[in-house]
């Protein structure tokens, strides 16, 4: 018995190839906010050190202007903030999603929610 | 240089914890529909035959009816098709990713796109 909702959106912003923002990088984001450092938010989201700076890294290099700020010494432990460019973007990206979600909520997803059960069948496999 | 969109959404639909449709399965049912079987359409995904099985199993136990009726002996290799009632899950499936991908497109990301740069900046890491 869960409370799941049925519908799970999930937006990604691409830069070439790249992906510039989506739910991981924005996690992280309110991580680094959180605890000030790279490391300390990788640390909190199960992430090694060079995952979290490689995601770091993307997204700064994605949009107009850094996401993230890093003080001397940030490779070893030193802090990092979110830029009120960062914060803005993440804004609006979370802004997107709510609205998109509400969006959803109506025409093909009320066909959608009528046939769906609310829990699966037992598997015939056993 | 690629023409890839910068937004891309995934949609989701949950049966309890289970997912009941996603891009994975909903890519499955068209080469079920294509191929006539659960094994060539895994195989023409890159799929082993137990994981597209293991996937219809799913799409099955989570609707009010079957998407996907096999014929006798398709373990082995038998027909399998998809029903109208899987054509119309597919299809409003399908309608509800068009008509949000419309829908996100202004709004929140207006600012976003004219946020983003067209490709990411060249690593300091080299």
């Amino acid at each position: 018995m869960t409370d799941r909702r049925p519908l799970k959106i999930k937006i990604q912003l691409f830069c070439g190839d790249e992906i510039a923002m989506g739910p991981g990088k924005a996690d992280l984001l309110d991580a680094i906010a959180e605890h000030g450092s790279i490391s300390a938010a990788g640390k909190s989201m199960g992430m090694s050190y060079s995952r979290a700076w490689g995601l770091v890294d993307v997204m700064n290099r994605c949009w107009n202007d850094p996401l993230v700020e890093t003080s001397p010494g940030s490779h070893h432990g030193g802090g990092a903030r979110v830029t009120e460019f960062g914060r803005t973007v993440l804004g609006e990206y979370r802004a997107l999603l709510i609205r998109l979600e509400s969006a959803a909520d109506a025409g093909e997803m009320a066909t959608l929610r009528g046939a769906l059960l609310p829990s699966p069948r037992p598997s015939r496999k056993g």
